[in-house]
């Protein structure tokens, strides 16, 4: 790990700086895939899945027999977890509802405001090693709250045709509508376009390797709205001597070991803590499976010690990081002032992996610094909000006069005459 | 106009078919400009100021003694009318705001969810014949209330170096910090990237033209957010034999006159109401300075009539218009049960002017069926939610073996460890 002792602002740029991924030379594949999913449907979408995933489908939707299957499938240990983990997401999410927020803003000039869900909603679920039915959880769950009437998911089945079993287990206690062995570019061009088989959806959730990065991006360009912009995962720990250095390492290691290109970074007041955090590091990560992505990925980490911790907020802010643990003593500066951050982590007691799982809060966080603009997801993300008016006679006399004269000025007669043809009915009545 | 009376549904598809636009052969020349911009900084936008506006600048910000000059050329008048319209786009935006939300959602598990204002947001308002101030009001306030702290606007000089004195008087009045006479994908650039003099901003808004509109797409590549994909301007009414054809047709119209590729769509369950409107639509016509851009939108025009009110919702949530005029007896069926829409205007006294430019809603709204997965412009669209977690010894203690079991399912050993490091302090003390 990189050590870096009280950083002049004019460095920060560049010690901030996050893993680049080059994305252009794969645009070409993505649009490729795109535009034969467009044109073929399902011919397409079964020949990708032959040359991507090399297994051949009759089927691609999952049936009612492998839901049931599944559930036998999965240890009862790990559907208690799940169902607990379900709980807690649930109930943080439900919360989040708001009412319709109304106001008479001058007399007889009603105007409301209320969310509705998205109706047609895609989650992308990736494959390989690890099957993250949590991320499931993450979106289905929302989706269901706000009342999405379609919620499709989709990922590749493995060479033997099949899907996890922990995730179609999730996927139906989550009530996910349709459950599709589909994954990678032609997953999102499915979902874009819809086939005779997947239907077309509104908005496109969940996580992917570059491929499915980028075919979300495309997806874009013909209409389809997508959760956020995705990067690598990232931590920031800002921490001091009140903090446990073998906790924080342990941290920053469930950081590392998600990929190579997973940027950890320790802020610190403490020279202490961080010669503390180092050894912790390394003990622990020679204990892990995973060790040689999390190797790789803490080589690139940086541990920064700053004498304030003002100073230490500012460079934090400018980070945006995706992941943020506060453990100071100090924690309401930092929780009061963090104003770009996907999720606070609060304390010795509060691991990144209790949000990532359990804890309620969601895991599908904007990283790359889009802390800065974007939320994470939230129940929001599967509405839109739509606003309502209705004046009286009495509301349009009382602002036709301004809209007349703000139209005029902008050159829009017929914006005008609107108003002015309804005041004129209203005084020859009077 | 185009009438069409109760079409299959296999038609819908193509009868609300949205004038396209190929943007393609633009995006060379966006890119092109976005790289001399990023390279060579406010040299390359003076530059590009010369060659599409056609004035020489030798500086681009808007000064104290430009302002206070625009405030000596508004008429008093049209002041009056900017400032009622302003506080009822405030009042409307301020109870927008939203609370904290916060739930323990575990015993010793807090949760808590907070929005923050997105720091700084860049507004693009058109140059060209109608000075669009209306659309400053609906941008800098909400972007004010919401807490940005840094409001940059960038609008395009005229020959003479000028920008339109109302436009200048509401950026002043709604505390815009910053103003530059800058135009085009010049000014998209320099949000994005920064110059010298003005400043990178996190989210751009507003509307432009189609370089404008492929400049703020390209954006969002360098990892800027945008308010929402553009698109021509849209408007749906449904109507019966409680409307009056005359206000309908004149909505109709203040829809029509914004550009040749404006929609606008009649639905109704009255073929009589359908032909008192095309006679009034071609009366008032005739009348109009936007004459001939209106007559081209309205060339495209249809006017449908479909039996029954709830084919005619169906039809309507199809579309998705950005503005949706209700002019029926029962109007709460379609209040209820709209699902896509930008915004709604109820009822005979309720123009599509008035949320335009005054009653309080917000104008800028998604087009181009957008509205099934976006919001219109509202307060969180300059703020994003973050979330916050605090776990007690306690609340680790309840949820930590749900975690370690999901994180050992999903292969993330140090995820888990992150727990069972906590968890064995915690019974080492006990």
């Amino acid at each position: 790990m990189q050590k870096i002792y009280n950083p002049e602002k004019n460095t920060w740029a560049d010690i901030l700086e996050r893993p680049t991924q080059t994305v252009a030379d794969i645009e070409n594949v993505v649009l490729d895939v795109f535009n034969d999913v467009k044109t073929n449907g399902d011919d397409a979408i079964k020949q990708y899945t032959e040359k991507f995933d090399k297994v051949s489908l009759d089927s691609i939707l999952v049936s009612e027999e492998e839901l049931e299957n599944a559930k036998q499938l999965v240890s009862q240990e790990l559907k208690d977890a799940i169902v607990l983990a379900k709980s807690n997401i649930e109930a943080f999410h439900a919360v989040q509802k708001t009412d319709k927020v109304s106001l008479e803003t001058t007399k007889g000039v009603n105007c409301w405001q209320e969310k509705r869900p998205i109706q047609k909603v895609g989650l992308y679920i990736p494959g390989g090693t690890a099957p993250l039915f949590s991320t499931i959880l993450m979106l289905a769950v929302p989706a269901n709250i706000a009342g999405c009437n379609e919620i499709v998911l989709c990922s590749p089945p493995n060479k033997e045709g099949k899907i996890n079993p922990a995730i179609l287990f999730t996927a139906n206690l989550c009530g996910v509508t349709k459950i599709f062995k589909v994954g990678g570019i032609q997953a999102i061009a499915g979902m874009t376009f819809g086939t005779n088989t997947i239907p077309q959806v509104y908005k496109i959730f969940g996580p992917g390797n570059q491929f499915v990065t980028v075919a979300k991006q495309l997806a874009t360009k013909f209409g389809v709205a997508i959760d956020m912009p995705a990067g690598p995962s990232e931590l920031l720990v800002v921490a001091d001597d009140t903090a446990n250095p073998s906790f924080v390492a342990s941290d920053l290691l469930s950081q590392a070991e998600h990929g190579k290109d997973s940027q950890v970074i320790l802020v610190s007041t403490s020279k202490k803590l961080i010669e503390q955090v180092e050894i912790e590091v390394e003990n622990q990560c020679n204990l892990l499976p995973r060790k040689e992505i999390a190797e790789a990925a803490i080589a690139n980490s940086k541990l920064i010690y700053i004498e304030s911790d003002q100073e230490a907020l500012e460079l934090i802010n400018e980070y945006g990081p995706e992941h943020f643990i506060v453990c100071v003593e100090d924690e309401d500066f930092y929780i009061d002032n963090i104003m770009n951050a996907g999720s606070v982590f609060i304390g010795n007691y509060t691991p990144e992996s209790a949000g990532d799982y359990a804890s309620g809060t969601n895991h599908t966080l904007p990283t790359n610094g889009y802390a800065k603009q974007y939320s994470g997801v939230n129940l929001d993300s599967f509405m839109k909000s739509m606003t309502f008016q209705k004046l009286s006679a009495e509301g349009i006399k009382n602002i036709g006069n301004a809209i007349e004269i703000m139209a005029d000025a902008e050159g829009l007669q017929a914006h005008k005459n609107a108003v002015t043809l309804r005041l004129k009915s209203l005084s020859d009545i009077t």
